[in-house]
């Protein structure tokens, strides 16, 4: 059941939708979070939170029941924290549609409607989780309260798929050695980001880097960067500024301006001159988190490349108990 | 005009309020995210989000309107995004209230209602910002829809001073001389914590550490720590891990089973022995940032006596243009 599917059946059976909350953990989290993003800034009517599964356990929002739609993403399918939360939205009676590649696996054991994406690198962006999330938006305020930009995001979606494979060659000419390059003289550095492309800000640290590279660093907010941590900044710092090519851009403008002055050692990936520029305005703020994904990718694989270290190796996810 | 006045006025003037939109940027957003936390908990009709300043604007909401309350805090008083967004507010005739200790600064100057607390060691909490950004929520749960912890609330503001006296000791004598030893070590590390008491967490991180002494660092969230950033974990890596009292302590719990077990670096705060104990259990968990705001600040003293690093000085806040 795809993204459209699954939200007339939850205006037929659970209708009006009032609250939508998104969760999910580490990467999977962070590919719900721009849909939060949107629909907090374009909804008239329904209340949108992200929540980390087990924070959606220990912390559940009162409002969770009848009128709510719970959207669930694991990647793997796997997560307990995320078939716990599934657990407790249905105790509470809300509507549940989970996200997943993994087939059969724990969280489509239950009597929600699940989607299961097929991971692979020519899957258009249309079927897989990301954009699914943002359609969930689209078809929600569609049907409920109206969408000026609804036509905006399917176009959007669509060219998603060039603009990757463009920007894919671009990151590979232009900062992918650079940037590994930069990871062997820097045990820490800093990522930064803003508007709903700060989830792959926080993603490309605590996925791609941490987890993937064992690569020490932290992500940083643009418009939070000058109210605290730009006291840190200096010659031989080294900052990855990610520019959004929506509203927070001017975010990361005034971000850049300090970070040129004041630091020998950046580098700038900017969504605008990565694609981003031929999607719709209104929407490409929500869209631009997938195409940046991509980036990050190739980003850690060089570093990989340079360091000897497959950014599939784990030492402790999937192998150890914790 | 205090926090119970300025809910009476708000219920009188706009009400019902059907969302609640919290700005602050850094260390002042870090005071009011317990209670955006505290409302989407606890809270079955009003919609609660925090925003920093400048995304407030870019992406604003498009509920904020009549029966949107805007609570509005700024230490300094003068911070420019906070008045942008105080007047995007305005325009949307949503009920603001403002609160700084910044007497006649840049945010008291405008049509809205403001409280001005001053920031001494003496003043009781029940007077200051955090405590009165909780009272807020209990005010308007009560006011609303009833909220069965509200003497809770109260109770508890009156036992912190209390507490964090206490505490303020067992931290100099605990923890004060280790943590700033083990900065001399550490050109970087990692702070931990989940639930409301996340907003210390990157407080600490971004604010006593990376601000005031320059400090590189990264503030991880217990509960995603499982999904990447663990396996960042080894012998020599430090981790300084601040343990709720509140329901999300079961992460912290399950961190700190990893870290104890895959580094030799590690410090805990555990706010359950640092006095939140006596704070009844349904409400301690809004409560406890408040304590472990001032642990903080104890523990940043310690590293700056230690790298002769005053936490006042600063190189680049409120000297050049930015």
């Amino acid at each position: 059941m795809d993204a459209r599917e699954a939200v007339a059946k939850a205006l037929e059976t659970h209708g009006p939708i009032e609250q939508i909350y998104w969760i999910g953990c580490g990467g999977s989290l962070i590919d719900l979070i721009p849909a939060d993003y949107m629909m907090n800034a374009e909804s008239a009517k329904v209340e949108s939170r992200a929540y980390t599964a087990k924070e959606f356990v220990v912390a559940t929002p009162k409002k969770l029941g009848a009128h709510s739609m719970v959207v669930a993403l694991s990647h793997s399918g796997g997560t307990p924290e995320v078939v716990e939360a599934l657990k407790l939205a249905e105790e509470r009676g809300a509507f549940i549609w989970v996200m997943t590649s993994g087939e059969g696996s724990a969280v489509t054991q239950g009597p929600w409607d699940t989607y299961i994406y097929v991971w692979e690198d020519e899957t258009p962006q249309r079927e897989l989780d990301s954009a699914q999330a943002i359609m969930v938006c689209a078809e929600l305020m569609k049907a409920q309260e109206g969408f000026d930009a609804y036509d905006a995001v399917y176009e959007g979606i669509e060219k998603l798929d060039g603009i990757i494979a463009g920007a894919k060659a671009k990151v590979e000419s232009e900062l992918c050695k650079r940037f590994a390059e930069l990871c062997t003289k820097h045990d820490f550095f800093y990522i930064m980001g803003s508007g709903a492309a700060f989830a792959q800000t926080y993603g490309f640290s605590i996925c791609s880097l941490m987890e993937m590279q064992w690569q020490s660093c932290c992500y940083i907010h643009s418009a939070e960067y000058f109210h605290g941590p730009f006291e840190v900044t200096e010659p031989g710092v080294f900052y990855f500024l990610q520019m959004s090519s929506g509203p927070s851009r001017v975010e990361d403008e005034r971000a850049l301006a300090f970070v040129k002055t004041h630091t020998d050692t950046y580098m700038v990936l900017d969504a605008l001159a990565y694609g981003m520029d031929a999607v719709d305005a209104r929407v490409r703020a929500y869209l631009e988190p997938i195409m940046i994904y991509y980036m990050n990718v190739k980003l850690r694989a060089a570093r990989g490349k340079v360091f000897d270290h497959d950014p599939h190796i784990r030492r402790y996810m999937g192998i150890e108990q914790y």
